[in-house]
């Protein structure tokens, strides 16, 4: 059988990831990590595989791979199960936050009373600050999902529900390239392909800790769009799949037949002001929790306050980190103890749901730089007719 | 703000599965379980919340809600974290295969030295068996996704890659309702809408615990289609989502422009051969290691051992229980302790890797009954002209 290597990264870029991970291992008094969470080993090695992965603290990476069986390389052992694994010095980072407790017991017996350390921080810490690579698959799902959204106005026919309109844009982000898996850390929120949400269907609360809500059409998945038909007067809010390259953007933009209410109006105008004023306020060193005051405080002095963010469930957030997951570091919400530096992607989406009318505002995905944060989503920000 | 009352099942079946869970907890010795996985608190809820759920020996169920803010009930308790759920009994249950070790750690300080068992167990074994409304809405799955399959020939344009029919039938099953979410239990295993497999691709190991696999377009999610154009000689195998009602069926279809080689279509029907001979035996008290062992049987006995379920890479199962979940019990694998039961609903998948064709063989979703394995997926089993 040919075989492939399984490190596939370039060596510069695996050297400045390693050097990201090392660099927060010793923050945290790692002599060794153990991953196997899918981000983390797509993060350090380029592929997705069946295993573990270890980093030692000089950098050393070694993969102890289950499947596939075609992998090859130096440090790669093919292993049957997790206690197999070669563990070494005395304080082992886990990824507590996705590791499962079954998983976490068995390995926390072969460490035989050695320290753990949660390699989740670890890990979410390293992958927040981007490569220049990594901003530039960030980059272009950017220029490939906003050439879609430029392009949803045709898809679009008279009579349409939220969910035929979904649909639709699905397979057109499908067409563009569109992986179609939208990940998230974690196993409790779930959503497929994103959300296109009508009318007040955008006041229906969701368990998931998403911006927006949606009742969903199952109980099972009480999430988006609900089937109600799109019509003049209520916004349509399209908030959908960007990961088109490995690494995803996460954008919104709001359309309408025909116009929206004066105060949807200035709703979505407040929306488009929060994203230039933190987009210009977010250098690096600002701190994550300012920049959700100030949209806030934009937000309460056009007196939008009781629509911030949702209307009858509100959302503690305006912003978070983007990248192989759609929920990285850093958090931009009022207790985030988060300090932005250059490199760090971040989407912006500070929203408002008005009664009667729908969701509406923009969010848009950034890197932060030198000057502020640069813009990788560039459609249009008006209300687009439909 | 109007609210939802949080338990929607029928207080008659909410008492068939209540009284399940209760069966397996007395088996582990649990005084309690606590969920929070969300295909547990769906299965016993009929709803997906943001929160834990406590199952007491007695029956007595408990929400405790973070999200979202409308559901109302009695034993409906809103909190903000873990710690203000009430916990009694000398031994709880905590779903160890999917909780979090940080969670797990943050519930094990609550429960100053209580004993802990597996309440992943407990819930896999009570959801195995499905009650007769989720065999119905089980059943409904089926006839949706029959109905797209029976279609795809349709949807063929000359030219297509497997990715453009891929495409196509994502909106076809969209279109007949398909909700799109394709449960897994656990993190590891990641499938956007189902895998559509041409000719060699089919022969390319993934990472996944997937009976077949594929390169797929990325390493972050190598997996299914690659781009493979379409062509005479070549086998179409359609393996999609059937997801229609939260609860799915697992269905495949082996398509192809004219004929397959002798070697591909006998293959084929020794999978239709599998299948009803595993049918006809599976009746309740037949050992799930017994009926693969049979499966395996007939694919030797047809000479086709070295095909028998892949060829680079073997998976090492032929069947899976199936509900909520993709991935549910009795496994129908050689080392399986699972005996079969009537109301288990199992996918059998006996496929075949032909090199130079692609995969054949097809799959079906049945229910355990006293006289066997009734169909739930009637689409015709022949290889389909595109």
């Amino acid at each position: 059988m040919d075989s492939q290597q399984l490190f596939i990264l370039s060596t510069d870029e695996a050297a400045r990831r390693i050097a990201k991970v090392v660099a927060q291992m010793q923050r945290e008094g790692a002599d060794m990590v153990l991953l196997t969470d899918n981000a983390d080993k797509y993060y350090v090695t380029g592929r997705v595989f069946a295993g573990w992965l270890t980093v030692a603290a000089d950098g050393r990476v070694h993969a102890f791979v289950r499947r596939p069986v075609h992998l090859a390389g130096d440090d790669v052992t093919f292993v049957r199960k997790v206690e197999e694994v070669e563990l070494s010095g005395d304080v082992i980072g886990l990824e507590l936050n996705t590791l499962p407790a079954a998983d976490y017991l068995r390995i926390d017996a072969m460490l035989a009373g050695r320290k753990v350390v949660n390699a989740s921080t670890i890990m979410r810490r390293a992958r927040a600050v981007k490569t220049p690579a990594e901003i530039e698959k960030i980059a272009e799902s950017g220029r490939r999902q906003e050439a879609v959204y430029r392009n949803i106005a045709t898809l679009y026919r008279p009579g349409m529900s939220d969910l035929d309109l979904q649909i639709e844009i699905e397979r057109a982000l499908r067409k563009a390239g569109c992986l179609g898996q939208f990940r998230i850390s974690g196993d409790s929120m779930e959503l497929f392909m994103g959300n296109i949400l009508v009318g007040d269907n955008a006041d229906n609360p969701t368990p998931y800790d998403f911006a927006m809500g949606g009742a969903g059409v199952d109980p099972s998945l009480p999430v988006g769009a609900d089937g109600t038909v799109i019509a003049p007067g209520e916004s349509v809010m399209v908030d959908a799949n960007g990961n088109f390259t490995g690494y995803m953007t996460d954008m919104t933009r709001t359309y309408a037949l025909g116009g929206l209410s004066e105060l949807a109006c200035c709703a979505h105008d407040c929306s488009i002001a929060i994203c230039e004023a933190l987009a210009a306020a977010g250098v690096p060193g600002t701190k994550a929790s300012a920049l959700y005051e100030e949209a806030r405080r934009i937000a309460c002095e056009a007196g939008l306050e009781e629509y911030f963010m949702g209307h009858r469930q509100h959302a503690g957030f305006v912003g978070h980190g983007v990248g192989i997951e759609i929920n990285e570091l850093p958090v931009i919400a009022p207790r985030s103890r988060d300090i932005l530096e250059a490199g760090n992607v971040i989407a912006l989406e500070p929203k408002f749901v008005i009664p009667g009318t729908g969701a509406v505002g923009i969010e848009n995905t950034y890197v932060v730089e030198e000057k502020g944060m640069r813009c990788l989503t560039n459609a249009p920000t008006e209300i687009l007719p439909l």
